[in-house]
């Protein structure tokens, strides 16, 4: 394969810091690596490869020479600067809502919907994390079974949040075990030894943004406007690791689960941690730093005609995104899709 | 009303210091009170209206002349020990799981299913904590458009476990906060800044006792065989309050959140919060102490027909244990119901 020169935006931040380390473990034939961020951030050094690599200032120009820019600072900065980078030339794989739902911009799982790919023109988008993990385990059932509808409940990390919310428990942790004051600023309420029933804004039909992610970006990605998902996602307080409690109701019967353990274990991206008798299922403290979508608890819900329920854990910064963004570069150069389909 | 003499069985548990003090702050006529434990608690103290208190041994001839006796003391001091506490002349209101679903053991939930207490025979079982709130907040929903079918997930809380679990994830913090190493006794894994799949022992069926105590005593409480629970109960670093991510669907057509709430603030012992606007919803920090089942998130399910969803939050001490059992001791009182139907 050609190598390339590769960017990463947001490079400092919880999920840049993450994607290098992708970068560093992947296939992907680089010849350069080249970090960017906001202005204040210039000039900052971070490793790669064992060396330090000093962060650039992204903006008009700095993406020349680049040929693919994996982006996660932000909405706002995908907004105004992924066209910039198109435009100089560079392939965008941004992993903010930006994009996500926007015509003619492929929102991929590699694991799911690879095919999508083939019509980008210029952005390609890395869908939620929450979405991700929940489609890696499903899809193989949706494909066996066609999922009808989906129930779930979100136990989500603050490194979903960013750096900021991690650094935020972190010191709450200490100041409870100093029996000093618990202070907040990130969240709105304390999420030490607590549960915030709200991820990102509300809208109007008392969904929370997060929640109709999972709805819209479902669809999208499994390309099916029929599924329906009812989701409620809550913010718990774990580091990392976004858990779910899922679920579903299909089409076709479904058979007993030690069969649907067969399917799953043969999916990719999957990884089933399902032996009740020895108390193994997945858990965020086993996740971190993995880049399966680990499932376990699979066990038929007999209070539907085929009703199946399941505990899906994955590593939200790695498969939730930094990973995911790293895998759609590696399937851009396998398939010599970089400037899309010629 | 008469005056009575009342024993806590395990009164120097989590939920048997927290019975003492609902009785204290009860409409009880307590004339005395008499504290119970095991052998190797005998001659400790414990304060009780501004006085010391000494723990008597539970046994045979212990509850002579205790009007009802409050249990909490495990499945197997409440085999062993409620009928001889029956056979002294005693009323017992058992927190543990060993007499809920006997047939002739009233399953009480004050707010729900008052009307069963009539036909107690000596034993009253108090339900898990995880099914009271969830039928406190449901009952109403129940009663007006009939319930068919819940899916509900659990984010419980360590104290439900008992005071060994507090001790632990408070261990924990401090572990984490000095940079050592975690370690565990209570539960099979870390549970600190985790999420734990499992409460209680598997079943064969891949649900736990805990999500069983869910779908056989919601039935058993609402006197209704034919309505489906599906439930995933989940252990989180919280310290006390459950919260439950549920969703309901209904026989009859639903009105909209707004109603549903009205209906809501309406019905006994639910407080609704429920303002997206000013970020304000249930949360297990703000429920400590209190006595009510805290709902909000109340929301359309357009996903099916009927369909609702719901996050509740409850004290799991208070109305998920003490409070219930003293509710249940106070209604006894009121209806001249202490030695049953005469």
């Amino acid at each position: 394969m050609e190598k390339i020169t590769i960017g990463v935006v947001g490079a400092l931040g919880a999920v840049g810091t993450c994607m290098i380390r992708c970068i560093e473990e992947s296939g992907l034939p680089v010849s350069k690596l080249i970090p960017l961020d906001v202005h204040e951030n210039e000039g900052k050094t971070l490793r790669y490869r064992g060396s330090d690599v000093s962060v650039r200032e992204a903006g008009k120009g700095s993406f020349q020479g680049i040929d693919i820019a994996l982006f996660s600072a932000g909405a706002q900065a995908s907004r105004t600067l992924a066209p910039v980078a198109v435009e100089e030339g560079c392939t965008v794989i941004d992993n903010s809502s930006e994009w996500r739902m926007k015509g003619g911009v492929p929102l991929v799982v590699p694991e799911v919907n690879p095919e999508a790919l083939r019509r980008h023109r210029g952005i390609i988008a890395n869908p939620n994390c929450s979405t991700i993990q929940m489609l890696v385990a499903l899809k193989p059932l949706h494909d066996a079974f066609r999922i009808k509808r989906i129930v779930v409940s979100t136990y989500q990390a603050v490194s979903g949040t960013g750096q900021k919310a991690v650094k935020e428990l972190e010191d709450q942790a200490r100041q409870f075990v100093a029996d000093r004051e618990i202070t907040k600023s990130v969240y709105p309420h304390r999420i030490l030894f607590n549960c915030l029933p709200q991820i990102d804004d509300f809208l109007d039909s008392g969904y929370t943004k997060e929640e109709m992610k999972m709805v819209n970006e479902t669809r999208k990605i499994l390309g099916d406007r029929d599924i329906r998902v009812c989701p409620t996602a809550v913010r718990v307080p774990v580091f990392r690791g976004h858990s779910e409690s899922i679920n579903i109701e299909t089409e076709k019967p479904l058979p007993p689960p030690s069969e649907i353990r067969q399917i799953l274990r043969k999916a990719p991206g999957v990884s089933v941690i399902d032996d009740i008798e020895n108390k193994k299922y997945p858990m965020p403290v086993d996740c971190v730093g993995k880049g399966d979508t680990f499932v376990g608890r699979i066990r038929s819900d007999p209070t539907v005609e085929n009703g199946l329920s399941l505990w899906v854990v994955a590593d939200n910064l790695m498969k939730g995104a930094a990973l995911n963004a790293v895998q759609i570069a590696e399937l851009l150069c396998e398939k010599g899709l970089i400037k899309g389909e010629t």
